[in-house]
């Protein structure tokens, strides 16, 4: 399998365990001191609570049905031990409230292949701000 | 100098670039194929938009004073010719309204190493969404 593949692999099989409310599944992708900045607050996410199973577990909870995330238009660069990846990504789901979610975001992400293979050392998603 | 060091200068050179309002030196940083996810909509702004000189202008010249970007944090990972960087920036500046403009926010950007340098090929910058 090429690098490409493999960090395809991984992405998809991040997005597969948030399905699956699998935390402990979907945070083995993740490097501990991964930087991360998400969708809402606060600009910049501890790598603690973001690598937390629990957190993971809590928030995948909140969810009814999903959250189900589709990718497109994505790119991967990779060369040597380092890559980056960008799509645009739709996450929809139900909450435990029921309230329809159908939200439209562009991730970037930043890979470095480590003594297990390749983890997920940044992660920014985003959704464009009205002002 | 190192990659990093020359990829430090070129994001250094764009910032600098945006606060003199010169488009060209700007854009000059810029491959002309990049991918760009900015604060505002739409989700991804189409890459002939991102590298046309006139657009830049005028997004410069709406700024009475600034745009002056400061940037914290900043980790860059480069090997071979591929690289990513992240940061946190503070946008300040005073629009051609008086408006005081200060925003936080992320920055993730991916750069390749082509003929004549390290370009930028990808930029992905938000704020927080409040939800």
């Amino acid at each position: 399998m090429t690098d490409t593949e493999e960090i395809r692999l991984l992405i998809d099989r991040r997005i597969d365990a948030l399905g699956n409310h699998d935390a402990q599944a979907a945070n083995q992708c993740l490097a501990r001191d991964i930087v991360a900045y998400e969708v809402a607050g606060p600009l910049q996410v501890p790598s603690e609570h973001v690598t937390d199973v629990g957190i993971a577990q809590s928030w995948m909870d909140s969810f009814e049905e999903g959250p189900w995330i589709t990718v497109q238009d994505l790119v991967i660069h990779v060369e040597g031990s380092i890559a980056f990846a960008h799509s645009i990504q739709r996450l929809k789901g139900i909450g435990s409230d029921k309230s329809q979610i159908d939200l439209s975001m562009r991730s970037t992400m930043g890979f470095a292949k480590r003594e297990n293979g390749w983890m997920i050392v940044h992660s920014h998603t985003s959704s464009p701000v009205k002002f």
